[in-house]
């Protein structure tokens, strides 16, 4: 690939990002109630008051991290629009029911900030995490960064100890799961709190790191209970399928097993791709050229071989592993915004970090799938999903749910800063 | 329309509610552990051991009623596998996590019976208590009869009294709604329960048939704060819609008043047209003409009218009243069995009930798209799942939430019997 196509790619990033941020910046502040509205419409309408508390910890983080990094958008407006974000959250999302709940978030909220829904995982907490932490970093305010600190305490506890605080009950039928999402979140929140931070900060996260990486491992299944079983299992011809390492399992066993029935069986290739970023970052960290190999081999290519649709392009949203059609996702086939942009990034950072040209090829197939379908030509911003041929299916900029939502702009902002490295690498 | 023409209808709605009957014996039945398995895949092959409470109970339902209503189906082997799967709901299906919940029915459970996932809403009850009262027809077992009355009575008071002990907590800025699928069930099982049973049953429901009408119709918005809100609002200019009962919405407040964003502009035509039916046979069964004009006007048409793809025939799921795109259904557009059938038996009601060919018309425009797209001539049985343009989405028989399912053959069941009546009507 020549220096030009990389340079024009990084150009086409860069003016999408500052397009994207335009957008949220114009069309999302609640100058009345603060916060930001995340249902805006194709042409910047808000169609729905209600806030949503992923988006809202994201949106903060991304206009941190934007003003933080990068000399563009070190600008007061931005500034201002993440503390006032912040202050929201901090006044609205933690929810006080009293007891082990005290550190609960919710996850939708009024315009005015009272409670609509908590959902019964860790997500919510995550995405405040990640608010606090980045904005204690522009502002300089050690009681964001403590209270960052503090909420992780919270979910590694509910993640490693004991999770009955989360409200699920626990009931017989329903056995333990190793759910992907889980340790890649935390994997992220240690990188985000640890970043820059000195010693005794990353020493404090150091282990944990590790046992997220091992949680992310374990959904490669091979043979997962071990060699005699795969022996007894030979011998009893029962139906264990020895996946050979050839796939990546959105759910396992806390042992790293395969679970029964549609559960064990899927798929979800930007979530594999998106821990193959995550991976690679803390490979670099680490100097562990091992797991940058599985990283590269197993969390980046192989999502992409299982998940690119040869006839239509683009990456399905969910497959059985065994080909069976996906049952609980009745948008499987769908081509969404977001498991395209960690493609995209997964692909440019393990080509910055192995050089091997094939992986540029990859980015460079999901760069002009991306940009072919997703952005608004007309009212600007992207398309969040469309169905398998292409088309738009749902026309919204913001969602309830995984809306379209600048915090994807992190994987765009990501890719810009890494095309910037790969452009000088060659 | 010709006689002729009905009797093909009729003929081809027959064998094929034939042809699903088999399917579901010969595939469905877990001879080790009891119980149906109800994820079944396109031919046949059961491919998750999950077993769904809200489809056992509508297995058992529809065996019973086939056996009870229909010469043809009144064979041992339908019977044998009725009470073999009621056997399996009453020893496994409530769960008994002490106190006010002793009622509560799981909505997942493993092939053994363990529960899986305990729902927060009342609708695996409502399934068992179809499948017992109907399971006490057939057997004379006043037991499962009570049974049947005493879980209604739970139902009852959390609908009408107190929702706390379904588990989901109060939240200030969860708004109290009426949403369509509780009144729509609950006037169900009235039917249920008092079909044929002696005047002391029928007095028992008669209250509450009429409140669950009432609630249905407050699903049609006009004024619904009444004609001052209606002159304070033109006056103050604001952006109330009055929609002169041009739409049937799903969720509105408990006076029968419009929600703001999302979730008070949803339209689910399917759930409107299923009402139509529940309400045409409520109206025939007290002589209510007025509401039959409702029915049919409000239930039955305008949610055809609104509901229609144009473009490519079928009923949307959902859509927004107002033209935006509904976000919390990713699945919005793509054309499901089940709204098909409900369409099917409410024109075919609406007809026989009225005589006005166009209704009769429209009941052909129906099995006509029906029969050209769900039907999966090479295994049997009918696909679920399509997309906007009609092709195949998911090809599975059996899905674990709204899997296609027998218990929809229901309608097709319906159907059967209605044409047979509009046949003699010609």
């Amino acid at each position: 690939m020549s220096a030009v196509k990389l340079e024009e790619y990084r150009e086409r990033i860069r003016s999408e990002l500052d397009a994207v941020v335009d957008f949220w910046l114009k069309y999302s502040h609640d100058s009345v109630h603060g916060g930001f509205f995340t249902c805006i419409g194709r042409d910047g309408t808000v169609y729905d008051e209600l806030k949503y508390v992923w988006l809202q910890g994201r949106q903060v983080w991304m206009y941190c991290r934007l003003y933080r990094t990068m000399e563009r958008f070190h600008r007061p407006e931005i500034l201002q629009a993440a503390k006032a974000g912040g202050a929201f959250l901090r006044k609205f999302a933690r929810v006080s029911s009293g007891g082990s709940s005290q550190w609960k978030c919710a996850f939708c909220l009024t315009r005015d900030g009272k409670t609509v829904k908590i959902q019964r995982t860790i997500f919510s907490e995550c995405f405040y995490i990640l608010a606090m932490d980045e904005l204690s970093r522009v502002t300089g305010d050690k009681d964001m960064q403590l209270e960052a600190e503090q909420m992780m305490q919270q979910l590694i506890f509910w993640v490693r100890e004991d999770p009955s605080g989360l409200g699920r009950p626990q009931l017989p039928g329903d056995a333990p799961t190793n759910s992907m999402a889980v340790p890649m979140m935390l994997l992220c929140l240690v990188q985000q709190l640890t970043e820059g931070r000195g010693q005794e900060v990353v020493q404090k996260y150091r282990e944990l790191g590790s046992w997220c990486v091992q949680q992310i491992l374990q959904h490669i299944p091979d043979c997962p209970l071990g060699t005699w079983c795969l022996i007894i299992t030979f011998f009893l011809l029962c139906n264990w399928i020895q996946r050979d390492g050839t796939a990546i399992l959105e759910s396992v066993s806390p042992e790293g097993a395969e679970l029964p029935g549609c559960q064990g069986r899927l798929q979800n290739p930007g979530h594999a791709l998106e821990a193959g970023w995550f991976l690679l970052q803390f490979s670099a960290e680490r100097g562990d050229e091992e797991l940058q190999r599985t990283a590269v081999d197993k969390f980046v290519e192989l999502p992409y071989q299982s998940g690119w649709d040869k006839e239509h392009g683009g990456l399905f949203y969910f497959l059985d592993v065994d080909g069976h059609c996906p049952t609980q996702q009745l948008e499987w086939s769908m081509k969404l915004w977001w498991p395209h942009c960690e493609a995209l990034i997964a692909f440019l950072m393990a080509y910055s970090q192995t050089k091997k040209p094939e992986l540029l090829d990859r980015f460079s197939q999901v760069y002009e799938y991306i940009f072919s379908h997703f952005p608004d030509a007309k009212n600007g911003e992207w398309f969040g999903y469309l169905t398998q041929e292409g088309k738009v299916a749902l026309d919204f900029k913001g969602g309830p749910f995984k809306g379209k939502n600048i915090f994807e702009g992190s994987s765009m902002f990501l890719a810009a800063c890494t095309c910037v490295s790969v452009f000088w690498m060659i």
